[in-house]
């Protein structure tokens, strides 16, 4: 726990950190007080008004000012992202995070350093925005009832998608909407290439299941090659393509998690969420499935997310990693086998990656073709190069992986 | 936080005490054993086979068991519910409840002996059966931002609503189903009056706002009295009519809740909300809506909840009633003007009740009649009688109430 008055040191000013510093306007009953600001640049100019006289580009004022006893970080650089958070978890200083490549990459590590000093970290706004799913995973389905955790965790790409979906524009259109709104970043790559949805489900993963599973052990495929040719597949059949980010337990003990575009029929929940909204279903013995969705991206919506994580801080709450000290954990495995639509032009697909079962093949005089096949998990990753060259495009069919219907 | 093993003595081994039941041989690594149940008759058949060594029909048998750590109590009966909920309490024992009639109505007191006596009352599955609303109004949404909370809370009669909107039945035919697939009480007075909704949201109410309201104060207006015609409307307006709880904020630093029939857009969150589901829209600045939908009536979804409480509770978790010590905590108010639609044919609605404004008035020789018109909750509430006659039937017009578009 936290003494009253919160006293917060913020490090980033950027969408997120000013939609913050609006935030704490508004909670007048948290009495929360932003004491410091550390950013880059003093000088910039920047929507929201500032006194000036809290602002420094030295992240030293914020660590030596004694009446700090709480940091925010929402500073858009993974590494001075993690000199920040490992700094003050060192000095016992609690700190909220926002950043989710830094943690997806270093959860190990900052589980260690909190356990070592005392401190705590606190990071449900890396995940969904606004939704509290984190929180939850910890919390609320704390037992072996919990079988999966499945959904549109990144809200740029879901933009784009929606509007070719829904609206009928072409992806670059697309692409070009979701930058003018804000949803996706002047470099788009992060979302569109799935890692960002990748780090969310990391950390995901660590608090449904209890096991850190390094990003780069992950199948990861986005839609950054997605064609004129996928789209029209999609709609002839009545379904929509969705970037999906799954972890599932499997029935021999063993889980296994992956970021794919999915084919995504109307029944399913996640089919009508839309723009940038985030959807998550959790998958469960005796409750079945339960839905949480709301805003995924924008600075309002993570700031409100910070937000709880300050109050829940001073309130006293950590996360406590208890799935971490279940006696029987299940493996990270990718033995299991998709049922996947491959679309390529120059790169022949069938002879470069080893197929189990092709069950639809087609190819046309203009060049191009798809395959509908079973393939290993772990050949896929194998072969990953491959499936990243400009001309393939791979989408996951749910249907086939378990037997499921969410 | 309770020693392991978690030893529970249970008190009630209904439908969700048998579901509960089956949750705790399934939840192998919650540690967690079903030491004693005292039930009311231990002869009768059940579903499920326990052993009968450990069945008894006097509380005593486990509450002078040293060995109990904890009570889950889910007595079909507020009377018997109240009695081992208080009795647990003032011995300190920890308890888990699913009886929302008995938490609504006596929850004062259950907050003061919590605090008297050091031990914990959780609740969560009082509430929207597997979906996680109060925990998560009480710890993340634990903040101003908070404006309002509004959904779907009792799982049968949106279930005969959705067999007549969606399948075109008739409201009886509807009704006997319901009671077939086990989601109405032979008696469904409760569900379709609702009262079960009303209590859900008194305690939810509490959780949002940090007060007390006492059911009696509340304007509840059931299903009961649906009828042909009124269905007829909502489906020629292309709406459905849903039993629909709710409590907001007003602009006034005042708050209202209200359960009524309402008619729902096909645009909004709830509108889908179909069947036994329940749905739950969180308003808030910053994060505008999140929807929570899951399994809200039978056993299995119940009891998966209770056993979140269960390890909570193991883990230490007790509800702090925060939002109660708020300096700012809203005033509660029944002066609010609803849109309504009123149906009648013998009770001469207009000249009973006082009316601010008629916006349309129709009757027809047949008998029926109908006014849409601007009422005070307040004078709602007064003629309260009137709007129970049968021939009576009333909707709310959501719109009109506060600017809303969810």
């Amino acid at each position: 726990m936290i003494s009253h008055p919160i006293s917060i040191g913020l490090f980033g000013l950027g969408t997120v950190g000013q939609g913050f510093y609006h935030v704490i306007q508004q909670a007048i009953n948290a009495h929360a007080d932003i004491r410091r600001i550390c950013v880059r640049n003093i000088a910039k100019k920047r929507d929201v008004e500032v006194n000036p006289a809290i602002l420094t580009d030295n992240m030293e004022d914020i660590f030596n000012d004694p009446e700090v006893n709480l940091i925010v970080e929402v500073v858009d650089d993974a590494e001075a992202s993690y000199r920040i958070v490992t700094t003050a978890l060192r000095r016992g200083l609690p700190v909220v995070s926002g950043s989710k490549a830094m943690i997806a990459r270093h959860l190990p590590e900052l589980i260690d350093l909190q356990q070592k000093y005392g401190g705590a970290l606190l990071y449900d706004a890396s995940a969904c925005g606004s939704i509290p799913v984190i929180r939850n995973l910890e919390e609320y389905y704390d037992n072996d009832l919990l079988l999966e955790v499945k959904g549109i965790l990144n809200g740029s790409s879901n933009y784009i998608l929606s509007r070719v979906f829904d609206h009928g524009e072409d992806y670059s259109l697309a692409l070009r909407k979701a930058q003018e709104a804000g949803f996706a970043e002047s470099d788009p790559t992060f979302d569109i290439s799935g890692m960002d949805s990748l780090f969310k489900l990391v950390i995901i993963t660590l608090h449904a299941i209890g096991v850190y599973v390094a990003p780069e052990r992950v199948l990861t495929l986005g839609i950054t090659n997605i064609g004129d040719a996928d789209i029209r597949y999609a709609r002839e059949k009545g379904v929509k393509i969705k970037l999906v980010a799954q972890v599932v337990k499997l029935s021999d003990g063993k889980f296994t998690l992956f970021v794919m575009p999915e084919f995504v029929v109307p029944s399913r929940y996640i089919y009508s969420v839309d723009n940038e909204y985030n959807g998550v279903v959790i998958r469960g013995e005796c409750y079945d499935r339960q839905f949480m969705f709301g805003k995924g991206a924008g600075g309002s919506p993570t700031a409100s997310s910070l937000l709880s994580d300050v109050m829940a801080r001073h309130h006293g709450y950590r996360y406590e990693y208890k799935k971490m000290n279940y006696i029987d954990r299940p493996e990270f495995t990718t033995d299991v086998t998709l049922k996947v639509y491959i679309r390529y032009c120059e790169t022949d697909i069938p002879s470069l990656i080893p197929i189990e079962r092709i069950h639809e093949r087609y190819s046309s005089e203009s060049g191009l073709n798809y395959i509908i096949a079973d393939v290993n998990m772990t050949r896929l990753i194998a072969h990953r190069q491959i499936l990243d060259r400009p001309d393939v495009f791979t989408v996951n069919f749910p249907q086939f992986f378990l037997d499921r219907d969410d």
